[in-house]
């Protein structure tokens, strides 16, 4: 009788926060790939570009121009998927074709004024800015909207079509479909257990290390047990914190720094400027700020689409969009890897 | 008051399949697109490639060489994400690292003999020879799997990295998450409204006509209300039918002809071989053989990325992936674009 090694045997594992499992058949790693090769990302990104419409002093597309900043800069964007004035489609339908209003504003951050830094090359004081500025908007959009989705595209793998450093901001008068799953999940965990689950989760990772890849006294990064995405990561608080605007001083310094350290390891796994989608889930608001969320915990996700080199990605089509999701390395492995590198980003290495 | 237009105003809605809502923004078709740009579909595929393990007469990976087929071929993957031994993870967990046994099989199925022809391309009696073995492994898998996932990655942009027409099937011990989904999905809107969920979608569609691509007097197409992406469609019988193999063959006959018309009509959109991922979703098979499945109608599901061009594909990234679905133009735009299309495929016309 085989003993098991996830390594070599494929098995299921419980994401709880979605309630869905993911199939782990790290055996596969051994298949060569003959698929499609990416570009490499963009190496030479000239510090500013009179043609970039995010660069200080240039014109948008509306005719807008933009201020000299110095620091983050947030505009509206020029081609909202939400709008705060749309009518509403009315009722009375078919349960099989029902719509809804969908309001919102959608907004542009640059977070620095140069197009040749991304976050780990930043100083702390300028992440900090950028930190500070997040947590304003979900302040004053979540006033009113119930959701707040700040979100970073970063690489042209990612559909991002600006090298500029920047992040958008998309709230809605609804909760979108994942902070509304992850709502239920917390909650029933929550009942449950009576401790919010990523709490409990945060404690028992640090624990364990095995997936450990940062951590600091108030902050940990961790390739998640039930990861999708093959170097996806998961970072919160130690703390129990509902939103990002609950964050201390002292936090958000140290987010900066675990981000920094973070990012620097992405970008040094395969000495590129690592592409991702990441963004920050924290208890709903709007009508929410009134009911209790305890059994909500902040965190960020973080979802980078490589898996074997700079330019060989990890497709999610057919059995991941059909039954579901795959990987092809095991999470302690691929924190194993992020672990172990630097923390001085390649670009400055020897400097 | 400015009224409701679905082309002008962003709106949610709701795809029962998966309860959840997909935000129509379609709008946004007017923003330019300075993003990435996807290279260009291969285009001279030779018939016969003697280092192409897919072909007849070739050595595969692990040795052994395919026989000189003149039909579909059928063959284990070589690098499977499913084998049938793997040894259980074992239980006694904590509900933060669940884990469980994952055992099954993955099959390829070449299509065709030739490299150089796609399923619009291929003669009817051909594709029905496809749709025979479809039916016999859900069949013979299905005995004892209790699912059975046929489906096809097609195009470089959509992993796959074999241009010969293939697909594949994977039969698992678990009802993956999709379909797990759906499984649910259907259940409760039978329970709550006596007939099955897509048998009742089908005959409205069938009538509003809106969102219909091609039909005949057995099968369907249509984009479907909730589509997620750009051109997706849904196909379906009109028939109650819980799984492929219960086709009759008339049946059979005329799934080859509208996936015939289908697939011509997505080559014709931007005169390419239009990548997709589709599979195939009927009702569970294995232990659910001998339980009630009224509520499951068979469908197949297409899932085309491109979005404004042939080297232009919607990125379903940041707010997706954090979020919620988000498309850039009206599932009824999408549908008269592919239904306004020839039925001659742009390779032969004129011949
Ligand atoms: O099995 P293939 O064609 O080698 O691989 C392709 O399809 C699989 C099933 O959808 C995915 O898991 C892979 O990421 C993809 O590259
Ligand atoms: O808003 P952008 O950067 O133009 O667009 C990008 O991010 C959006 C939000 O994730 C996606 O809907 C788009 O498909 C993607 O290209």
């Amino acid at each position: 009788e085989v003993s098991f090694d996830p390594k070599e045997h494929q098995h299921l594992r419980y994401n709880p926060l979605r309630d869905t499992w993911v199939l782990v058949s790290a055996h596969r790693m051994k298949r060569p790939w003959a698929g499609q090769v990416e570009k490499p990302s963009e190496e030479h990104v000239p510090r500013h570009d009179p043609s970039n419409p995010l660069c200080p002093g240039n014109t948008r597309a509306n005719g807008e121009v933009n201020p000299d900043y110095d620091s983050t800069f947030l505009f509206e964007n020029d081609f909202p998927a939400l709008q705060p004035d749309a009518p509403d489609p009315g009722s009375d339908q078919h349960p099989l074709f029902q719509s809804k209003a969908a309001r919102g504003v959608c907004k542009v951050m640059c977070f620095h004024p140069w197009s040749d830094v991304t976050l780990p090359l930043m100083k702390k004081q300028e992440v900090v800015k950028v930190i500070d500025k997040w947590a304003e908007l979900v302040e004053e959009l979540g006033a009113t909207y119930p959701w707040v989705q700040i979100f970073e595209n970063k690489g042209a793998m990612m559909g991002c079509s600006n090298p500029h450093p920047h992040c958008q901001v998309w709230a809605s008068n609804f909760l979108p479909n994942e902070p509304a799953l992850s709502d239920r999940c917390q909650r029933a965990y929550y009942q449950k257990h009576g401790e919010p689950l990523l709490l409990q989760y945060a404690r028992q990772e640090a624990e364990k290390k095995e997936r450990v890849v940062v951590e600091s006294s108030d902050w940990l990064a961790v390739v998640p047990y039930w990861a999708t995405w093959p170097y996806q990561t998961l970072l919160l608080p130690r703390r129990h914190v509902l939103r990002i605007n609950d964050l201390t001083t002292e936090e958000r310094g140290g987010l900066a720094d675990i981000m920094k350290r973070l990012l620097t390891k992405y970008d040094n796994l395969f000495e590129i400027s690592f592409p991702y989608s990441m963004g920050w889930h924290g208890a709903p608001t709007g009508p929410s700020l009134k009911e209790d969320n305890s059994h909500w915990q902040l965190h960020a996700h973080y979802y980078p689409p490589l898996l074997r080199s700079a330019t060989v990605k990890k497709f999610m089509v057919g059995y991941e969009m059909l039954a579901q999701d795959q990987r092809d390395l095991t999470p302690e492995q691929a924190a194993e890897k992020l672990r172990n590198l630097p923390e001085e980003h390649f670009k400055t290495r020897g400097h």
